[in-house]
């Protein structure tokens, strides 16, 4: 007598729409995708409307730096344009995410580098997808006197970070990567601060 | 040294707006609003645009059905235009999505009544905030021989079902409730079928 438990609904099609492109999102299951549509349409239609302007501002206004390629609305990120940062160290990340982690710790003042992703073969990630050759040019062009790796610490990590260190070695800048006081296997982005910072100061030469 | 763990990020501003959008939306934190942000600032444009405009299209398209209040397009809702429903029968929800559930059971038949909330008094929620005595008025002047009051089997939907019942007495409608097969407290959303439908056989008269 019942419908399966994941027949369609008897929705009306902008309620299923909407319901649809959240379920798409990572992390919202088809329940929580009927829950924020709904909420949204007891909302004021202001709810609504802001976070369509956001997303809509979103993919119009947010580029990537032009030289270290974190998120930014000008051609170079606020970071980059500031001079009080340390010009002489690069910190690698692979996200933007992983920026604003480092950021929080407030124990880092230099600049940085987002590689936009890890070496990956097997979900076929090379070394060209990657910001990688943009780096080694500004270690190049830049007076840069340290690196630090931060790439996070699992297998992709590791790989991404050995991979940058082979061309670094033969240009004689030093070279770090964050203390191991971040789990093994774990994720930058959800490192408490105090941990992410301990890891920062106890940076080890490669 | 550390920034406190809430401290704004460095973020850049249509960034920073996008996660107070989705931070505003029931049952997403600060941590999952960035998450969904980086993703979308990753993803391909479609993907935030498709979501912006069921956005818009959600509030300018949906409105709520002239008879029974539950969500629609045009101005009756597909159950009421529907000619094969029981136009004998009410099924009395607090929301849409308790509508949605109970057709999920294939149980039903006839025709329903969003409520649009219940009876809190605490919270300011009193009899005219609820769409009560538009269900008084279609009892009165439509066929119907039996009222189903399904709102949820906790304190707040016992005091609505028990509020709209003083006025269907006197009317002599048969007014039914859906069996406690329901686990008190809980929400009658979340029911799977199977226990929901062998709730709508099993009503008890009031």
């Amino acid at each position: 007598m019942a419908l399966p438990p994941n027949a369609p609904l008897p929705l009306v099609e902008p309620v299923a729409r909407l319901i649809e492109a959240f379920n798409q999102l990572p992390s919202i299951g088809p329940k929580t995708a009927s829950r924020l549509t709904f909420f949204l349409l007891r909302a004021d239609a202001e709810v609504a409307q802001q976070l369509a302007a956001a997303l809509t501002d979103l993919k119009e206004q947010v580029r990537l730096c032009k030289r270290c390629f974190n998120i930014t609305v000008d051609e170079l990120c606020p970071i980059c344009t500031n001079p009080s940062r340390d010009q002489s160290m690069i910190c690698v990340v692979e996200e933007p995410l992983d920026l604003l982690a480092i950021e929080r710790t407030g124990a880092y003042r230099g600049l940085y580098h987002v590689l936009h992703g890890h070496i990956a073969p097997l979900d076929g990630i090379y070394r060209e997808q990657l910001k990688i050759d943009d780096l080694i040019q500004r270690v190049r062009t830049e007076p840069i006197t340290e690196v630090i790796l931060a790439t996070n610490p699992n297998t992709e990590g590791e790989a991404t970070a050995y991979l940058i260190l082979k061309d670094l070695v033969p240009m004689g800048v030093r070279t770090t990567r964050l203390a191991r006081g971040l789990p093994t296997g774990g994720d930058l982005e959800w490192a408490d601060s105090d941990t992410l910072g301990s890891a920062l100061e106890g940076r080890r030469e490669l």
